[in-house]
């Protein structure tokens, strides 16, 4: 590929609204251009990444048994009422009608229509296990788009569904879609981390999320580095602390905190460290009868260390919570506690509230916490003594970096990631709503065991980027540069000498398959390395008049510092050594 | 690729609502599933077929020097308004509004988001001719929706747009597209048609549409047997007679045709040729004032003979007729001819009828025509004696077999086709409508001047199916076929050594690149055979444990009437020559 037949297009200024450093340096690299609000169009030397994560996506399914087919992107309503998602899903499903007002969705994934195929052509247990899959345009209506690529509206996404006769053939399945994902990640050349994920639920462990780590990652990691346990932060378990609660050692006392209706208001107040407070959560649940109306609330009090966070999946999965909750207004607050949010406490409750203590409050002794009395707090708060024992102890909270390892290998530590794929083990959620089955070997219908399995194809770039850039631009990997190699020369107008010599090294390395880009376009020097470093490329080739005198030529990956001269003869074994080829 | 790893899903019934016998194979042989009406699911033995046209599509578009992107299917409402056909476009442009209520329409095509793309990045003409390209998912929301992938809603589109410095270097763009769809649809191994089309506007010769030959094709295409002219209906050009009008030898006479309101029915009773007789078609025009109120309505009556059929396009091109026409009301011709229809002609007409006759009308010699009188025809009419000269005389009509070629190389000749290419020089329409402009040489802004050429990538197969089809089924050609070859082992479950060679054979194959499929289904032959020649694969090796025996098996294309015994020595030269390897 010459420059000139090519589009290149670099900015040397970001768009103000480009908050991340991969929507910036995918915007000025000329690889993105927004058209509206979370929309992209894909340049051409961003679509190059993106076919070639394409077609490592497609190899690994293909190789790990995924058969390819395209379901619309304009997918009629019926069938995601048939699952209820027409209702369930929130306004980022972007609902239509067509010219005869009937109801339409954009595609933001595909189950329904997955599964409707699978009903009506996978009949037999002989046919399974299938696994379908797609890499198609997907539309989110996001309410709030940004960081390019990372969270837009409409993006390519890779999902696959498996379809299994039972759970050890779905599980089975799974493993094989796992160990596709390892490879696919593995050829992108990024670092990224399997971790456990939530698996809502369905429950058991059959759900990972593929992090690719990054610094700026919107998600939390948490891993041991003693072991390969790794999970996001929604699923990692707070191990119960070792050893017993200690003794009460302080008395029972109030004292008087105005103004200091944070915890951490009231450590600073109180010189006390943060771990020393217990915060009060007011929860509430509703029962609702066939007319959405509300027919019975629940109230909650979860209490967590002070420099604890609430974990917001580990409470929903809470007896009595399995259909959700929500902030106590604060009437109900004022109703069951006789005081306002800032000073809340355990000491004192009606019977009506439920008292859930976080598995390390439990063991705590000579606590603090609101007196539920506006500017009062307790200090010397224990268990037993003071207050009954909590109605129920459970893990409430998110894990911090320290706590241990739930497989009892060492401490956690917690890096962040950026989500580019998910495997998880479906079970017959979608089967039994849509009324999917086959014939099983004893001859009888049984619904489909089911998984789905998806890869963001185009936020995988903008991934790639956050964890490769330097200040002066991106750094591709080798498998998913737009090109793997630009030969830049040096006055290329002028000598005839370095456009021959580019040229046949150009016409060398093509023939070879390398993915090759000569630079034709006459730019001074400076201006080509600092579009090209702005780009990624891997891999430089400059030609120059005066080194090619002296039989010499430079080269340079985009992570070293600085050129290296290579003698003509020898820059093809280099090529070799450094492409891998 | 083995069967039993793929998805085979044969009917033995088409849908009922399928009326055309690609909608009706395809859905037979399991490469497409209906979702919606015009919604298809590309399944997966027909999103093979899809994959090898994009695949044909995108390198011979890379050869020409396109430069491929991919703009979104979801486009906000500004760029289309800047063009106006945010507003023009009839509801066949799908229209939605996100969550914000804001406007976006689901692309049919993309000239408004490409010219705003080159607007921004095409500065100068040191960087023209650009020719971009994708390949991606449109939406049309046909009114009736129907023929499978023929006239489907959603389908899969090659949209190309070049920009140019000027009219020359466009029409050069437009010659290097021209010719690089010819090697595209030469290499989809179909028989195919370049044909002029009527270019609008923007007039010139610069548009023709790639027409696939088929019996069952929606558009009439005109050739020369003798050269190589070929256009549509709507472009071909009906010449003048040769040779004078024949003088007058009919007196002119009112006869009584009660009930008569047609010209074949006239013909019939007064036992003429129907080309002995003019029909009447009156036409209006309107002129309207900025509050789209009209404010002058002119009356055309049009002078066709009986047996012709009116052509729009030629229509649409007449003086005055620019801004659109339509058929005069009952109260407008009673008006101005003191008749109704079935019973008009132009004679005793008030001026403010202009009178525009085919040009076979005006050379014709005692004619037969309505007598704006109920019931009443006149016979014997002729120009100049009975009647004024026409106010225009103009190519009206349609061509027939027979007509007289327009390069006067012989007579024209009309057969079928089904159009799935279509080039098209645009001139500065967009580049004005969106001030789309670059820095000529002269340092002076200029508007691009622009072409746009499409591909039905998804049409496609669908009329390769129409062209090449038996009562068994479909015949691919090679290049475009699910699989070029099928290896139908029989019995296979209890012979090995049928299992052995049917294996040792797909590996051999699949070594050099020949794109096979094991069929291991264990399917009984005749099952088998009509699976695969529903389906089309073009190539079959059948391996039977009996011919094994005597070291032969069976090859037999899918044109062939039986198959041909094979000696297992000879098979590899004989599939080398099949498959040009």
């Amino acid at each position: 590929m010459k420059a000139s037949q090519f589009l290149i297009s670099t900015l040397k200024e970001a768009p103000a609204d480009a908050e991340v450093v991969s929507h910036q340096l995918m915007t000025r690299a000329g690889m993105i251009k927004k058209l509206g609000a979370g929309i992209y169009t894909y340049m051409p030397m961003g679509l190059r990444v993106i076919q070639k994560v394409e077609k490592i996506v497609r190899e690994e399914m293909n190789r790990a048994g995924g058969i390819e087919l395209t379901m619309p992107v304009v997918q009629p309503a019926e069938l995601w009422q048939e699952t209820g998602r027409f209702d369930k899903m929130g306004p980022e499903m972007l609902r239509i009608k067509d010219r005869h007002e009937r109801d339409f969705v954009l595609q933001p994934t595909s189950e329904e229509v997955v599964t409707d195929i699978a009903r009506q052509e996978l009949r037999s247990y002989k046919q399974l296990p299938k696994n379908f899959y797609q890499i198609q345009t997907k539309f989110r209506d996001e309410r709030r788009p940004r960081f390019g690529l990372m969270r837009g509206r409409e993006f390519v996404m890779k999902d696959a569904y498996s379809f299994d006769r039972d759970r050890d053939s779905a599980q089975a399945s799974y493993q094989v879609m796992a160990g596709a994902y390892r490879r696919i990640f593995d050829r992108f050349g990024l670092t990224y981390r399997a971790v456990a994920a939530d698996s809502g639920a369905i429950g058991g462990d059959l759900s990972e999320e593929f992090q690719v780590i990054a610094a700026t990652g919107e998600d939390a990691i948490v891993y041991c580095p003693n072991s390969d346990y790794a999970a996001n932060i929604e699923k990692a378990e707070a191990l119960a602390p070792q050893g017993p609660r200690p003794a009460a050692a302080q008395a029972l006392t109030k004292v008087s905190t105005p103004g200091t209706s944070t915890c951490a208001a009231l450590a600073t107040f109180l010189d006390l460290p943060l771990s020393a407070t217990v915060k009060s959560m007011v929860l509430a649940t509703d029962e609702v009868n066939d007319y959405d109306e509300v027919t019975k609330t629940r109230v909650f009090l979860l209490l967590l260390r002070g420099d604890h966070e609430m974990n917001e999946v580990k409470v929903g999965k809470l007896p009595g919570f399995e259909l959700g909750f929500r902030l106590a207004t604060e009437l109900e607050i004022v109703e069951h506690f006789g005081c306002k949010p800032g000073y809340l406490g355990p000491i004192g409750l009606k019977r009506s509230v439920t008292v859930i203590a976080d598995r390390e409050v439990a063991v705590m002794a000579d606590w603090v916490c609101g007196a539920n009395q506006l500017d009062f707090h307790l200090t010397g708060v224990n268990w037993g003594r003071d207050l009954p024992e909590p109605d129920l102890i459970a893990d409430l909270r998110n894990v911090v970096a320290g706590d241990l390892s739930p497989d009892g290998q060492g401490e956690l530590a917690i890096e962040r990631g950026i989500e580019v794929g998910h495997v998880f083990y479906l079970g017959t959620k979608y089967s039994q709503a849509m009324n999917a089955t086959f014939l099983a070997e004893d001859g009888k219908p049984r619904h489909f065991e089911m998984g789905c399995y998806g890869i963001g194809v185009t936020r995988l770039p903008a991934a790639a980027v956050e964890q490769n850039h330097d200040a002066r631009g991106i750094i591709w990997p080798d498998a998913i540069a737009p090109f793997t190699l630009v030969i830049c020369p040096i006055g290329m107008d002028r000598s005839e000498a370095v456009r021959a010599a580019a040229e046949q090294l150009h016409d060398e390395l093509a023939a070879l398959g390398v993915d090759v880009l000569l630079d034709d376009r006459g730019e001074r020097p400076g201006a080509m390395f600092a579009d090209w470093e702005l780009i990624g490329v891997p891999h430089r080739v400059t030609i120059g008049d005066k080194g090619l005198k002296e039989g010499l030529v430079e080269y340079q990956h985009r992570r070293d510092e600085a050129a290296t001269k290579v003698g003509l003869a020898e820059l093809p074994a280099l090529l070799k050594g450094k492409l891998g080829l």
